[in-house]
């Protein structure tokens, strides 16, 4: 068979790759409207196994919550087993999984990696949206034209696919204008404004890019299994971290009865002579038989079915750079690989494309320039930096031997369990910090004092200020590629604060006209006014018209009537308020006093276009 | 054309009436397995205006919070406008629309009556069960044979219908064979274990059965109308109860931007000499025009589309009885008709054939005696009379003039007011207190002390022992048609608390069987612990088999480490335990100290089957 071009169309995004990063961008681009296609080498999605935590952070925004908690396993407890004096293990100690300090869901959800992709298909599916699978690229192209790379509207990229096979004829089908002539292996050209990388750890976007991956290999190498337990353990439905004399292994609940097993291995036992993994050498029951050596004196009976398993050694890698010119990117397991057992991947990726997206958005819709873009690696790759340096402290402590007589510089429980609550911050993801950039302006930072500027919105309870109704603040800033502004407007019972919004309302109105120059205010930004007044006696009418868009736009603090205990006290906001801008994704972009609404100018003309 | 009958069927429950209580009462059955057919004479389910509030304890139950949350309106304050000195009327006050004790929902849901029935509507066809309609009930004849009027398994009622027109063919389509033959009006016949008659105020099986309505009309006239609001009442999103001197009038706001208002009309208006109300004597823009005489100063424009609207005399009554010989059962606005500003209509109905249906279905299924379902009448009936009885007062208060120089023995807000908070637990739904009866025994009440026996279990919030994770005690409690029994296990921790347990749940096990000669006892019974041992120690597997038949079933009560604020306490469990038998529709039925265990079978031998 020859090759042969069956088609060359145009699309503004490919995004290649439907793991969770990419389903994550085209969920995310296919709200915001953008014309995009995305492709996937494999026939359908993951079945079983793979990624399987979602942390607190990622429950708490893009959506997925109701469903992560429908279907989902939840782990809210960690329980620390340590060597016992008969040479078995014993129960030290238990405390919460999830120690951050501001968790709007303080728990991790498990739940195996094919049901996440599925909700975001099911989500793309109501968008009319479908990945386009089998299809495997074999090239890639960035225009050298200097012009055309700085133009946002150009075709900077060219990519080249074929269909493997016989395209799947399943609910994933693939559109039927692209089958094959007789005879011609089918050869499809897109030209593309912009291409994602999310092709896994593995990624054909970033070998094509002579992209490298900088950082090393451990000497931790780790055995996986998924299977329906039938344990004594009591602790089974926790995160158990067990070290003994035999070894280290972690139990993860999942889905069901299912419980996922981290099992320490030896080296010599599975490494070939070249220091790769050779899983020949080691199944899973050999697998359960190193398990049942650091479980005693607690059983595992050998489970009827497995559901999926492997053999891994930790390597802790981050991509040197994350895009080519701000035409090509990379994301995702693409971009870095570390220990799964802090259930980091998943989260790590998703959060990737999330931060991209609506900065792709932003720039095709033109209301952005192309150097938004170059925030994604700003602020994803120092994130991944930070992983690895996190996962390598962690991965050591858990990898290594338990404190005993024999080993008295073992690790100890305390200061293992001193590094677990230390490190989850991070782990939860609502640590995430970025730091000072064209969208990351700390300047006053202390109008709202414990409101970080960078950081995600945390979450907290407002009553509706027309029918009293409860919402978690987060809710109010869904991810719809707009940007929020929070005005505390402060007590709107004084006819002089009422003067003062007035006048806010009035500089607001003419900063943020001059860059909805398409269409209505609402479109870009959504205002949404926080008063100090009672539920009592607030008039939501009162407000200028600007900060009551709508009449589910306006919000009272005081819930119990506390003064106290509302999300003035818990974000630092003064008596005489402030306007805070949050990005599209959920995170802090700068704050004001509300005297000083024209200093928004400044923020929004760094990046966005008039 | 001559009537034929084209077919003679059996069911063992035909439900007649889709409206909210056949809808709930077919969910229930289809849920239990039972076999029953509903029809209904309406070609399609209801598309606008109707019953549209929704009370907390039809949220909190029978697993319908969800869509309701998803799809609803919340009220959650009530705001009181009376006189003001200029003639108009102004804001006296707001309060919590709310003021039951232990609310789980804690305000009320609005929703139009379609969009509740679809719930119900698409819960069933993911049963594989649909409504068949167009179907219209022409005969009902009961058996007058005693003997097979005892026989729980005889076809005691053969009902007859003939089907109108041409069967509707969208979602709702009945079964095909039943066409009829060319030139013959289609009948069929059915031949009944039980029916429900379900089919509204004007029921065509309560005449039938000639079951009189005992109750009067009162003077009281109002009219609604549902709209689009544009109006400057800042409370128009709150319940709003306005009293002018122009006249009463109510604002209950909907889903979207949509609010109901209920206007009080003078009789002279609308009354023909007949007595009757004359809906072509005044139109929605005049009921608009007395709705502006009431919210002056405030205004309202004419809405651009009228969704619904109606005329109606408050009618207060009840059926004298709501059964013919536990054969053929009358349910829903055919046992009740009131006034429905205090939005009970729906709620009760809902509540009479959830408390009905599981009754059923243990009859049926050989489990219970047929003199269960004598308690149907007794429990619902009484309800009823009392929400006749609130509903007198309410409407007194509501429809009288307001107090004020002309009228100094007008209604004062102080005296509106209180009325208002009294009856928040009654309507609310969550006061219902159901008697002394075969399913409901109140003797060792003080060994739940708070945990009353006859109302619904209160939601309080417990962690699974094995993983920590919190749950609402309301969702361990589905109506799932079997009775729960909540152990209340003492401290665990102790060896003496085990050795209680061991005994109870040896004793436990040899009461139990005796009623599960089927299967199973967890086919009829869920055995639920719950432990007043601490989350960090407890050993879910060290209690006894028969208390924790599944990892989930056990439960700590020590949420936060406070020994008066959990499970224990707030229900006045003592240290030493209780068990609780929770029927199937969520209401207690009993209670003993662990020590009595024996007990139990004196109360499940009255009404079931060994």
């Amino acid at each position: 068979m020859s090759p042969s071009a069956l088609a060359e169309t145009s699309v503004d995004v490919l995004i290649i790759g439907a793991g969770p990063a990419g389903l994550m961008c085209a969920n995310s681009l296919a709200r915001a409207g953008v014309n995009f296609r995305i492709i996937d080498q494999r026939s359908s999605k993951v079945a079983a196994g793979q990624a399987d935590g979602v942390m607190p952070r990622t429950i708490e925004s893009y959506g997925l919550a109701q469903r992560l908690l429908d279907e989902g396993n939840q782990i809210h407890m960690a329980a620390f087993y340590n060597p016992s004096a008969d040479g078995g293990i014993k129960l030290t100690d238990r405390v919460p999984g999830i120690t951050a300090e501001n968790a709007r869901y303080p728990f991790e959800v498990t739940l195996h990696q094919g049901a996440i992709e599925a909700i975001f298909l099911d989500s793309m599916r109501s968008m009319g949206v479908q990945v386009e699978r089998p299809i495997v690229p074999v090239s890639l192209e960035i225009t050298e034209d200097v012009v055309e790379r700085s133009d946002p509207n150009a075709y900077a990229v060219r990519v080249a696919w074929e269909f493997p096979f016989t395209p799947n004829t399943g609910l994933m089908t693939i559109r039927s204008h692209l089958d094959p002539a007789p005879g011609q292996a089918p050869i499809e050209i897109v030209n593309a404004k912009f291409v994602v990388g999310a092709d896994g750890a593995h990624s054909w976007v970033r070998k094509t890019l002579n992209i490298s991956m900088d950082g090393e290999q451990t000497e931790y190498i780790w055995g996986v299994i998924d299977v329906i337990a039938d344990t004594d353990l009591p602790d089974f439905r926790n995160k158990a971290a067990i070290h003994s004399i035999n070894g280290s292994c972690m139990v993860i609940p999942r889905e069901g009865d299912k419980i996922r097993l981290y099992i320490q291995l030896e080296g010599k036992d599975v490494i070939n002579a070249d220091g790769r993994v050779d899983k020949s050498k080691m199944g899973p029951e050999k697998i359960l038989e190193v398990a049942r050596r650091s479980f005693y004196p607690y059983t595992i009976k050998t489970p009827k079915e497995l559901d999926w398993w492997t053999i891994y050694i930790i390597g802790q890698r981050v991509a040197s750079r994350y895009s080519v010119s701000e035409r090509v990117f990379i994301s995702g397991d693409a971009c870095h690989t570390h220990s799964p057992k802090a259930g980091q991947g998943m989260n790590a990726s998703i959060n990737d494309t999330h931060n991209l997206a609506w900065k792709l958005a932003y720039v095709l819709r033109g209301w952005a320039d192309l150097s938004l873009l170059k925030t994604y690696e700003s602020e994803r790759r120092q994130y991944a930096l930070d992983l690895i340096n996190f996962d390598k402290k962690f991965a050591k402590l858990f990898s290594g031997k338990p404190i005993s007589k024999e080993y008295k510089n073992g690790v100890s429980h305390e200061e293992f369990l001193r590094a677990f609550q230390t490190f989850s911050g991070f782990s939860s993801g609502i640590g995430i910090h970025y730091t000072e950039s064209s969208i990351v302006n700390s300047t006053y930072q202390d109008v709202a004092s414990k409101l970080i500027v960078g950081k995600r919105v945390p979450p907290e309870m407002v009553l509706r200020a027309t029918d009293s109704r409860p919402f978690n603040i987060q809710d109010l800033l869904p991810s719809d590629a707009r940007f929020k502004l929070l005005v505390f407007t402060g007590d709107t019972s004084r006819a002089s604060t009422l003067a003062t919004l007035q006048q806010s309302a009035d500089d607001l109105q003419s900063i943020l006209t001059r860059y909805c120059a398409a269409g209505s205010i609402t479109s870009v930004f959504d205002i949404i006014s926080i008063s100090s007044e009672s539920k009592a006696t607030i008039l939501y009418n009162a407000l200028p018209p600007l900060l009551r868009s709508h009449w589910t736009k306006v919000y009272v603090a005081n819930i119990n009537g506390l003064q106290d205990d509302n999300v003035y006290a818990r974000y630092g906001v003064a008596a005489d308020g402030a306007v805070v801008v949050v990005r599209p994704d959920g995170y802090v972009g700068m704050m004001r006093p509300l005297q000083k609404i024209e200093d928004l100018n400044s923020y929004f003309q760094l990046f966005m276009e008039c």
